[in-house]
This record gives C-alpha cells, structure tokens and sequence, in this order.
C-alpha cells in the first residue's frame, strides 16, 4: 500500500481517484477473516454448510452459530464479523416476518435478499457508520401458486450487491473453495449430493479430514432443517472425511 | 496527481480552486469500472442493452441485472456500483409508481429521469455522504393524448446532469462505443436494426464474439420486454457475432 | 496559489485573514466552466440566449436545457454546474408558483430573484453543504396596475448577490462577451434588436459563425417563447453568421 | 501572519491564546472590502449615504442596494459581504415587522439595532456556521408618547456588538472618513447640513469628485425616504463635489 | 507556549494532560481585553461601576453599556466580549423575569448568579459552541420576610464557577484593582464609601484622573439607579479625580 | 505498533486495510486491564467467580461489585472498565424486566445474551461513541415446559459477539485461568465442585492463597445467590487456598 | 509523555492501543487541581469536610461552596473543577428529589451514588462532551424498615465509577490524607472522633494549622447540618490545630 491509497481509505463516504471505495474492499478483508461458509443449489433444494473453529475445548461449538433459519423455507450462512452478521441476520427475520405479516405468505429468497443488500448498501453510503464486515449465502425454496418448489442460492456482499449462484463459498480461502466447486458440480444435483459435495469442499479448504464438530450443515428442501452431530459425523464417516479420533 | 489536487478531492461539499467537483469526477470513474451498457432510440421504440461479466460459472448470468423495467413502457440499463445502482432504480420505481398513482398515468420519461438526477445532485452538495457511483440509461415511450408514441432516451450521470441521446454508451470502454455508435448509427432506425446496432457495438467495444449469456437486451416498443437467452443467440448468430462454443 | 490560500479554502464557513470566501470564488469558477448565456434588456422585453456545446452528433441539443421557463411573464438563463442550476431553478419554479397561488398575481421579477439569491447565501454561511456552482440571468417583464410593462434583467452569482442590468453575460469568457455588449449595446433597444445583439456577441466569444443548435433564444415581451430551430437559423443567416454547413 | 495565529484562526467557536476571536476579525476585514457607507444625526433626523463601485455601465446602479428603509422611521446602510448583508436587512425587517404587530406601535431604534447584533452574535459562538461578514448603520427616528421625536444612529459589528454614534462610516476606508467626520462635525446639525457633511465624507474618501450614480442618500426625518437621482446631481452640484460629465 | 499546549487547546471538550481547559483559560484572557469593572458591598447596598473606553469623541459614550440593571433590586457589571456579556445578560433577565412571575417576588441574588452559571458551564462541556468570553458582577439586595435588606456581591466567571464577594473587579488590570481593593476596603462600608472607592480604584487603575463620560456607576439600596453624567462629574470633582478639561 | 496501524486505529468505524477493527481489539485490552472473572457450567447450576483488587483497607470490599444478579435465575460477573460495565448490566436489568413484564416469565438466558450483544456491537458501527470497554459472564438456569432445568454460561465480549462456554474467564491472566480451566474441568460438575474449581483456578491466576474478601462467588442453581464472606472463607480454608492472616 | 500517547488522548470516545481512556485520566487530573475534600463514616453517622483556598481577603470564604446539602439524609463534598461539580450537585439533587415525589421516602445513599455515576459514565462514552472534571463523596444515612440507620459513605470518580468507603479523600494529595486515614481510623467511630479524624487529616495535608474560614464540616447523624464558624474554630482549637491568629 502507498501513501496514495491511504489518502482515501479512512472515510466510508468517498471515492478514490481511480473511484473505489476502500472500506468497502477491507469490509471483503473482514470477510475473509472469518471462516468459510459454503453453499449449493440443488434441484430439490439448497444446502447450507459452514466450518467453525473451536479454539478451546470447553467452547460449546454448538454455540457458534453461523447457520441461521430465517423462516421455514429460508436460512443463511454467514461469514465474517460475527457480530456484524448477527445483526445483518436479526434484520432479515424482522423483514422476512414483517412481509409474512403483511401479505399473509412466505417471502420470495430473491426480494428478501435484496432487502438485505439495500440495507447493507445504506452503510457504504451515508456517513456516520462502517460498511458491514460480514457476507451471507442466503439459501431458500419458492413455493408458486402451483405448488412448483424453486430452489434459490444467494450472496450478498459488504458493498451491498447481490449475486445469485448455483454454488459458491464466502469467507477464508472462499477462492480455494469456489475452484473445488467448479471443479466438482454437478448442474441440479440432489440435496444428498450437496451434502457430499459442501463436506468435500470444506475438506478440501482445510487440507484435512473434519470433525462433526468443526461443521455445520442445513438442508431448506424445501423446509429448513440442520444435521445434528450424529448426522454430520455419520456423513463424514460415509465420505471418509472423519478426522481420527474425532468424538 | 499532484498535492494540489489531493488538497480538494476528499469533500463532496467543496470545490477545488479551478471549479470542479472531485469526488463527483471519481464518482464517473467508478461507473467506468462497471461494463458497459448501450441504448439507441428508434422510431418505433427504444433498445437497451448492457454486458455482463460472468466470473465463475457457476455465476447465475440472469442475476446480474443491469436492466431493470420500471414501468409498463419504461426501463433502464445501468453501469457503474451496482449496489449504488439498484438504490436509484429503487428510487425510481418508487417514484414512477408514485405518479402514476396520483394522477393516473403514466410517468413520461423526461420527468422520470428528472426526478432521478435531482435525487443523485443531492448527494454531490449536501456532506454526509458520497456521490452515487453509478449512471442509468433511461429508455421509455411517452404516449400523448392522440395515442402518439415518442421514443425517448436519457442519461443520467453522477453529477445529477440529464442527457438526452439517440445513442450512447456508460461504462467501460464507454468513448470507444460511442465513437462506434456515431460512426454506424442511422437517424430513427427501427427497434430490429437498433438491437443490431446496439450487439454490433458491444462486440466492437470486446474486440471479439458475443454469448448470449454476456449480454441482455431489452426494448420497449412501447412496452418493455427484454430478450430471452435464445432470442440473444438468435440474433447474435444472425449478426454473426455468436462466440464459438457459446451455449 | 500558495500554503497560505491553501489554509482558509476548504471549508464554506471559514473567512480567509483578508476577509475573502475562497469556496465561493471557485464556485465563481464553476460558473465560468459552463457555456457562455446572455441577457439584453429592450424597452419591450428581455432576450436570453445560451450557447450549447454538443459533445456528440448523437445528443439532443434540444435536451441540453439552459433557458428555463419560470412563468409566462419569467424565465432564467443558467451557466455553471448544470445539475447545481437545475435545482436552482426548481426552487424558483415552486417559489413562483407559490407567491402566484398565494396573492393570485405573477411574482414581480425583482422579488423572485432575491429569493432566489437567498436561498443561494444560506449554502455559502451554514457548514454541511457547498455553496451553488451556477449563475443565473433572470429575465421578465412586470405588469403594473395600470398594465404598463416593465421588462428586467437580473443575474444571481454563487454568493447570492442580486444584480441588475441592461444587458451582460455569465459563464465561460463572460468578461469578452460583456466588453462586446458595452460597446455594442444601445440603451433600451427592442426585442429584434436584442436578439441581433445576443446572437452578435455569442459569435464574438466564439469567434466563428454559429449553427442553430448550438444556441438558445427565449424571448419575454411579455410572455416567455424560445425561438425554434428554424427561426434561429433564419435569424443567424439574416445576421450573416450562420455556420457554413450548419443544418 | 505566524503559525501561532494560524492555529486558532479555522473555527468560529475558538479563542485564540490571547483571547482572540480570529474568524470574528477577519469578518471586520469582510467588512473593509465593501465600499464604504456613512451616517450623520442630526437634531431633527438622520442621514444615511452609501457610495457604491458600478463596475460596468450596463450595471443599473439602482440595483446595487446599500440603503434599506426597514420601517417608514426607519432604515440602514450597510458595508461588506452584500448577500450576508441581505440577510440581515430581512432580518430586520421581519423582527420590525413582527414587533410593530405585536404592540401596535413602530420599533424603537435601540431594540431594533439590538435585536440584530444579538442574531450576529449567534454566528460567532455556536459552530456550523460562520459569522456575517457585513455590518450595519441603523438609523431612525423614535417618537415618545407626548410626540417628541429622537433621532438616533447605531452601527452593528460583525461580533454582534452595538454602538451609538453621533457620525460614523463602515467599510473600505472607514478611518479616513470617520476621521473627517471628526474634524467637519458640529453636533446636533439639520439633516441639510448632515447631507452635506456625508457627501463631503464620501468625496474625501475617495479623494475625487462624485457622480449621483456613486452614491445613494436616505434621511429619516422623521420618515424615511432616498434622494433620487436628479436631487442628489443638484445637492453634488452645489457642493461643488459634482464630477465633471456625470449624467 | 509550547507544542504540548497546542495540543490541547483547540477544543472546548477535552482536558489537557494536567487537567486544564485551556479554552476557559484563554476566555478568561479575552475578559482581562475588556475594560475593568468594579463592584463594591456596603452594609445598606451594593455599588458598581464600569470603566469604558471611548475611541472616538462621536460615539455615544452613554451607548457603551457595561452595566446593566436586571431587576428593580439587581444590576450587573460585565467584561470582556461585548456582544458575550449582552447574551448573558439578556439570558439573566429573561430567567429572573420567569423567576418572579412563578413565584411573585424578586428572585434572590444567589440563585440568580448561580442560573448564569450554571448556562455559562454547559458552553463548556458540549461540544459545537465556544466559552463565552464575559465576566459578570452581580449586585443585589436580598429582603427577607421581615423586611430586612441583605446586599449580595458575586462573579460569574468564563468556566462557570460563581464567587461572592465584598469587592472586586473583573477585566483589564483587574489584578491591580482588586489589590487596591484590598488595601482599601473598609469592612460593611455605606455605599456612600462604596462609590468613593469604586472610583478611586478605577482612577488607580488608569493611574490619571476620569472624565465621567469614561466611567458608568449604578447604586443597588435597595433599588438599581445610575448615577447620571452630572452626578459622577460631581463625585469625581469631591474626590478630586476629575481629568482636566472633562466636560 | 507501527505508522501502519495508527492510520486506522483512532475511529471506531473504519476498517483497516486488513479488515480489523482496532479500536474494537483496544476495547478487549480495557477488559484485561480489570482482574479476572471466572465461570463454570454444572449440572445443576452455573457457579460465576471475580477476583477482586482492594487497593486500601478503608475500601469496602463488599462495594466492588462484579457481580450483579439480573433476575432469580440470572447473574452476570464482569471484566473490564467498571463504569462500562454497570452500564451494560443496567441495560440487562432492563431488558430482563421488560421480557418478563411483557411475556410473564423468565427471560432464558440466551435471548438476554444476544439483547446484551446486539446491544454491544451497535457501538462499534455508528459514529460518534466508543465501544464498551468491558466484558461480562453470564450465568443462568433455563427451566422448560416440563420443569426440566437447564445451566447455560455465556461470555458477551467487546465486538459484541456471544459465546457459549463449559467454563471460562474474562479479564486479566484470562489465558492462564482458561488453561487451568481447560485442564481442570471435568464435565458437568456438581455446584459443589464447581465452586471448588473456579477458587483453585483463582488462586491458580494469582499464584498465591485467597483472602475471602478478594473473591465474590455466586451460584444459580436454579436461584441466584451470593456466597457471604463466612461460607467463603470457610471453603477456602476447606480447599487449603485460604491466605493467612486472612480476616 | 510521548508522541505515542498523544495520539490517542485528545478524543473522549477512544481507546489507546493498552485499553486506557486518556480523557478521564486527564479529568482525573483535574480533580487533583481541586483543594482535598475527606470524608468519614462512623456507627452513628458520616462526617464529610472540605478544605477551601481563600486567594483573596475580600472573597467570601463562606461562598466556596464544597459541601452541598442534597436532601435532610444526604449531603456530598466535592473535589475539582468547581462548574462541574455544580452540575453534578444540580443532577442529584434532582435526582434525589424526584425520587422521593415518586416513592414518598428519602432516596437510599447507594442508588443515589449509582444514578450520579452513571450521568457521569455517559460523558465518557458518548461524543460531542469531555468528561466531567470533579469527582464526589457522597455521605447519608439509610432508615431501614425498622427504624435503624445506617451511615455510608461513597465516591464517584471521574470514570463514573463508584467506590464505598469507610474514610477516604479526593483532590489534590488525596494519597497523604487517605495514607494518614489508614493509619488513624479506628473502625466505626463516633462522628465526634470522625470530626477530629478529618480535621487531623485537612491538616496534615497542610502541613500547618488551619483556620475555621479554611475548612467546611458537615455531619449527618442522621440529618444532614453544616458546622458554623464558630464550632468549626471552637473544634479546632480544642484539637490544637487552630493557625495562630484565624479570626
């Protein structure tokens, strides 16, 4: 870094020369700080997965909470800041359950995304507050009025923009884990594909086998749900990622 | 850049000594960071089309939306911060939608671009936040009381400055499109021959072919509609700008 | 310019040691960045005219919007950052159109332009906002009760100084445009010779014949018109300075 | 001027080591750069004049207003920043006008001048906002309940500070008239000699004759009223201060 | 003055390393660029008197007001920044006026003093305003419900701190003066005594005879008059300490 | 620390280029400044623990509170700056309260952690005020439909992010107690033992014996309370940890 | 003090890179710059005094207000910038009152310090204010149910934290007076031997004797009474600490 660009990275509300927005790029740092959260589309539904790191034995990796339903058809991963994702997250279930107040049904994945984008977008433009430094995959099933389920994938990033993805990563090595995916994805598999692929991919990340504790997984097909240990651990054992000794 | 220009060029609110605005020129920068998005006018309606950059593909190409309808005879195709852009079209929405209710009609398009330029001028005098780093095309069809159609297409800049065009181009490579524009373009040509024109000069502004995933095309004749992924291929292989192998 | 400029022209509420607002003096920068606009009193009215610079075959000249209608007997001519004149404008619309509703009579030309001229000060005194980058020639004709006309002509600086004239000039070499007209101004002229005038000294600044696109003329005697193209492009030739090949 | 000086200079809510208000002097110099403007009291009223630069013969010197009739016994000349200036005349007159309402009788001159500096003194404590950089003389007539009148002339500072005089001037070269006010007043004088003893004033400070477009006289005695042209050329005239071909 | 100080001293919100607020500090420097005031206590009242510089022989020198009566039983004495004092003042009058029509009496001098500084404290504290640069003497005669008369003497002070003396002086030399005081001072003096020595100290303190258009006195025994031009000519004339010459 | 990472460690709401928040680590090193607090899950309860400093013997002792109950089955033990920290427990009162009133029982311990945390990280996005620089334990006993119990202990730190702990401590030498804690703790103790470990490893942090009056205790199991001096010296002299001379 | 320090003190609402407040460690400081106040609390009540510098022979010692009534129960002696510790006496004294309008019984001494500490806490936090430069003892006596009293004795130091105290000093050599408090307080000692006890420890700080007019005594047991001159001189006297020739 030069003195150039730090004439203009301390100030949330201005552009740099070459007209970027410098805390923006280091709210993607914060990002990146935080472990890796994938997610994949399925035909039948979307797959939810992040790893955690557990720095002492007596921390309740249960309580590390980077899964989170939404509603019953919609749930996100986050990466990042965590305090910063938890708010982002009580924002959406506050909007999310508004708009099932009001129109008396489920809200859509893709307008509840991007009620998170432009909430998060407000924060890279007024003065006064950082940019969010937390992404979220946000996962989700569409039920039409004939009943057709209609899996949904998203991500939304500190800038506030949202992207749509049939399978993707967020947060450490997201780079690493978004190559394994392309490598590895299949177009439209089943959730138990999804399954087998995010636990691959988050090995992969790691270089090494995973305990069902460093991992969670959700599964929306199309009603949320989270794999409990014995799920997770009998999975990884099935896929032969089980780390030895792994409780 | 020297000091001089640094001394100005951190405030939205102030001026530097020979009269320019700073942030709102970086802020132009910034929609040239954004891939470029064309519009050409035509007797019977307006075309607008924007290119995408597709980074993994696993990408959704369909959710990277550069054109957005606003009304039944009026879109727009944005370049630039695509978070900042979704925030004007939602503020255009609003605003069109707004009118249309109190006075039951439509919103013509020059006051519809209007109201969005006095919006983004706010941010380039009041402190408190920065210049909106983004830049719409306006296209839309006014209808008068004897059931006329006038085609109308509009630019609006960081500045908060209106222009009126039969063609033009935002974004990346924004001079080199337009100097293909005013080379090819024919005065009121029809939506078919602007929809040439306007993927002849994204092809021009790659150096190379065309997929139909990279690009979408919407024309409002005078209702807006935006072409599919076949009707793009259709077109792209009959102006014999299809890419070799795309899908 | 040195340091010691430098330390007092950053901020709109500060004085300089020698009592000088720096941001308003550039903002008298921004104005001479604009095209050059020209007013001329007559005896039965008042001419405006602005010079246009059309970039671009491809941009509407029409669509580059210097005279402003205010009211039938009321319009302005604006030079400087054109975002920054059309919300000038907006505010002078809605004043007018209030002061008419509320005392069911035209607003007096001098009373609009000192509103005009205070909304103006307030941005060069309260911190948060920078002053306006434009300048504006104000032109109408008063009726009195007996029905006698009187026609003015004001011009608004960044300041928010009023100023009346018999003729003068805002924008870029504005200094070389009101030479022309002291020297060439008979007092209380009609509105043909006023329109012969702005259209000598526009050629003047120029330096070369004009083509009708590049110029605007509005007429108040006593009700505001704009000349259409093709009255401009008589005008010119009859004056002997229409541009080889203008169309 | 010293660093030392320089670091309390910036901001109007700062004193300086030495008990200095910077912003506050530098306003005075505001002051200076306005041409200058000159009251005299007299016995049965008082004189106000103001000389004025006009820069351009198509500049209607009527339009430049330095003297402003606040109430029929009332009224100001001023010196400085003309649009702050402005300011504080509507000040005035809305504050005159408010109190005339509320108690049925016309202002005194002393709570008017008060009333005033009390508003100026606002601008150089809170910050926000800088102080005026104008400065007043009131002048007026005040009559007590048995109908006896009392003329009396006040300046307003830019520190909000009140002062009676018996003669004084604002402005460029405020010292050099008040000077020959000192040396030429003979106290008590009719407002025919104060006429006199102000344009003697003004042609002093400017070492040379005057024309009736420099200058414009207001007496209050006990209403207001401004010399027009014509008597102002007679009253030149007959000083012998009339500069050779004035109109 | 060193560096370290400067660090300090530029905001009215922040402590200095050893505990000091150099901006009260320097406010006390800009009282000490007023001219001095005195006040003086007596068994049966209270006695100030203000001296005043007169710059020049045309302003008014009655017009300089630095005493102040704020009730029939209560007056103050002010230093420092004109246009300061007068907003205190203005602040006492209004609070003592609010004070006796709640509870029908005269509000008492302490809880009077203590309301001015109480609001002279919070300027600063807060952020956004600076000190106010004035002093106040406060003199006022208490009566309690059997009638009797109890003489109070206080100073309000730039940090808000108030002190009850039996003599004082705040203002130019107001060391010199209050060392005067102290040699001089007869304990419970009348205020006949009171006005001899209030002016011998100020004659001390400009170490010449006065004029007594240069110095105000008011008496509070138990009602607030001024001693009129004749009535100081004459003390000063008893005491032999009228200038030469004075009028 | 180098130049680096003061360009970006002054505001509470900017990133630095590496995605940290600065001011939000410097607010952790204000909780290690306090001495340590201590907490331990049991089956049948949650035992929280602080240490305190008791800097004179004419300090009470008992007046150092890092413990505060916040409802019958809930209790928090703090770290850190104390003024914050009362704070942050006020807040919890509140909001404990206020569920209870609104719901008509008790609130479970994890909703009022995230209340505590939501609470915590808006102080570290908006402008205009620090982060809390305190920590807090909290320890309670969740009671379901069927009267079954539940022990939760959760650590609230200064990003605003919650914790869920077996045992753990905040505040000085939070290390080394956490690694005696880590070796220590047998899951799902009793109470009893639970008291037994947070003493040990208390003394273990001081690396010498415990006098009763330098260490709070409290035990939820399901009700709050707080050991009295007596039954904590009597269990430390039970577990040999008691200082001599001890009171 | 280095350059490293100075970066981080000049603003309330940040941390230093070590977790420390600069800002109140600089009130702090000024608290020091106040003369000592001390306080006592015996079985039968609390005895609080204030020692006072009397610069002048003509200021009123009786005027230095350092010990403050705040209901019949309660009273404080303050220590520091004296504006401020009028502000905090106003708060409480509110407080206090309100309190007891709304629960009709005197407010307890604990709550009462705990409500002043927390307004003291919030000038710390928040921005826009520095922190208050006084600290307080505060002294009561609660009435249980039953009838019983019991004396207290609190501090609340400038971080907005509060201590409770058997005896204890604030201000300038605060450590002399509590190291000499250490040494001669007897546990729970009549008020009787508390007013030796204090009046011994002013005048250790001293180093000399004391004079009645250089020191404040207040007791409650249990209500709240100030000692006049004359006890004050009587008591020292009796103690041999009278300064030879106090009045």
């Amino acid at each position: 870094m030069n003195g150039q660009q730090q004439a203009y990275d301390r100030g949330t509300n201005i552009f740099s020369p070459d007209g970027r927005l410098y805390q923006v790029e280091y709210a993607r740092e914060a990002v990146r700080r935080g472990s890796v959260s994938v997610g994949v589309r399925g035909h039948d539904g979307v797959v939810l997965a992040a790893s955690k790191r557990v720095r002492s034995p007596l921390l309740e990796s249960e309580g590390i909470e980077k899964l989170h339903k939404i509603d019953d058809h919609l749930g996100v991963a986050s990466a990042g800041h965590v305090a910063d994702a938890r708010r982002l997250v009580d924002f959406g279930r506050r909007r999310a359950q508004t708009d099932r107040l009001r129109y008396d049904q489920p809200m859509a994945v893709e307008p509840f995304t991007k009620a998170v984008t432009d909430h998060v977008q407000e924060y890279t433009q007024q003065g006064g507050a950082r940019p969010f430094g937390a992404a979220l995959l946000v996962g989700g099933v569409d039920t039409n009025a004939e009943g057709e389920l209609r899996p949904r994938l998203f991500e939304t990033d500190p800038s506030g923009t949202p992207y749509e993805w049939q399978a993707t990563a967020i947060g450490a090595n997201d780079d690493v884990v978004r190559e394994y995916l392309e490598t590895n994805y299949d177009p439209d598999p089943s959730v138990d594909a999804g399954v087998e692929l995010v636990l691959s991919a988050l090995a992969e990340a790691r270089d090494e086998p995973l305990s069902p504790e460093e991992v969670d997984v959700a599964i929306i097909d199309p009603t949320y749900r989270e794999l409990g240990v014995d799920a997770r651990r009998e999975t990884l054992e099935s896929l032969d990622l089980l780390a030895d000794g792994a409780s």
